[in-house]
């Protein structure tokens, strides 16, 4: 069963790519969409205050800031810049009042992703404590394995939920976005351990297009391919889940054509098939 | 440790595709390579009798037929006909003399996977018989979550073991492609249990481009990519695994080249790299 109503949908602004921070969000207010997720680049040109003081001034919901994370490096001094520059999105977060930062966790093609996994442990280990003066809380997102070389070792839910607990803070939780989780066979069992461990904190919806053209850039909309968004939005609202579905699509098809049309049609789906 | 010596490398038609059959036994007579994994539509222009008289002529060892599977299917009409095709797959290989049938067990765009795990596991079942019969194993292969849509529903090690487990036959066992599974944190310690449980039946090599610019005809030579080889073959080897490495690699740039060129730098990167 779909959703009728637009209560809970927030949109990325990375799936409205080509617009301004100050487009996207007059557009989800001409569409009555009242949640939007913001990319650091489309915060970038107005600095986190001015843009904080847009956002407040919409009356949108800010569900997060996208993105913190890239954590492994090779060297010392390439993961002390990720946990600056991770301190620096925190910041940023609270500025503009967005309740968490999504981390991309991040791989160095050549390193055994057994270190990267221990990297990336100990750097949201060590951000914690900053987290939480912020008030921010670190929402790891597993990415589908097809990103393991150069995006992410953090794969599964089960890599994401095994962090939760070694780190045991209210101040790190987990990002579920159907389309890095849906081929998972613990996808749905999972989804109910970090409920029940109260980690769950963001859930992200788009689908899995078949043929998919591109590993990054060929995201479905809802509807489009083959994810049974429905099953896993209760999945995670059985486990207790009551915050905003949020659109992330990357689709150079869609961001080549025009915005407003796009928006519609975003919105018509989220109806339809979320 | 890479491999020096070729004794236990075998190639598959499929990564020399432009050749008949024919050249390939040439060419791997040529280099040395004792091993040919033979593809279904390499051995159709000769039929399996006359391909079996040739390849026992050639005196290369025939490691596996590929490909059986595709089992899941909307109606019992599709399933049946999944059964009889391979049926005919495992007539094929007890006709060359190949120990084995690799099975890429299917998915359907739209159906629940856990409907298609459940179908795969049935076909398995029924034909475990046929396969003991014909003295010819059935080969699970888990594939890459990326396939999940709409080439195979099995996508771990532990989903593939689990069927092993369940239908507890020395002629259902594992194929384990590096491509596949070098991502799951689980992979070396189901590895371990694939030897343990004696499912460790095929091993097969190639490497992870980084960028990857196609889900299917994009992978790379070993070497050229982001995956620890040997650190799986040592998985494989310590769980008992000592059958060949089979080399198989998709390429649209590699077979739009010269072949005899292809198949010398393939030996070059399997005496390096694996």
């Amino acid at each position: 069963m779909a959703l009728a109503d637009l209560s809970r949908c927030a949109i990325h602004t990375m799936t409205l790519k080509p617009w301004s921070l100050e487009q996207t969000i007059a557009g989800l207010g001409r569409v009555g969409v009242p949640g939007i997720t913001v990319w650091r680049q489309h915060l970038a040109p107005y600095g986190a205050e001015a843009a904080g003081r847009m956002l407040r001034a919409s009356g949108l919901t800010v569900t997060a800031l996208c993105r913190g994370g890239f954590f492994p490096a090779i060297d010392p001094a390439g993961r002390d810049a990720a946990l600056a520059d991770n301190r620096k999105a925190i910041d940023e977060a609270a500025t503009i009042g967005a309740p968490m930062v999504v981390l991309v966790c991040g791989a160095v093609p050549g390193m055994p992703l057994s270190d990267a996994r221990r990297q990336i442990q100990d750097a949201i280990a060590t951000l914690e404590p900053y987290a939480k003066a912020n008030r921010v809380k670190l929402a790891i997102e597993p990415l589908h394995p097809m990103y393991a070389a150069d995006r992410s070792a953090i794969n599964t839910l089960a890599q994401a939920r095994a962090i939760c607990e070694t780190v045991a803070s209210p101040w790190v939780g987990i990002a579920a976005d159907v389309y890095h989780i849906w081929w998972d066979p613990d996808a749905e069992s999972e989804l109910a351990r970090a409920g029940a461990g109260g980690w769950l904190a963001g859930f992200h919806v788009c689908d899995w297009r078949v043929e998919t053209r591109d590993l990054l850039n060929d995201r479905g909309l809802m509807g489009e391919g083959c994810i049974d968004i429905p099953r896993l939005r209760n999945a995670a609202e059985r486990a207790g889940f009551s915050g905003f579905n949020e659109v992330e699509s990357f689709s150079t098809t869609r961001w080549a054509g025009e915005q407003d049309a796009w928006l519609d049609t975003i919105v018509e789906a989220y109806r339809r098939h979320t």
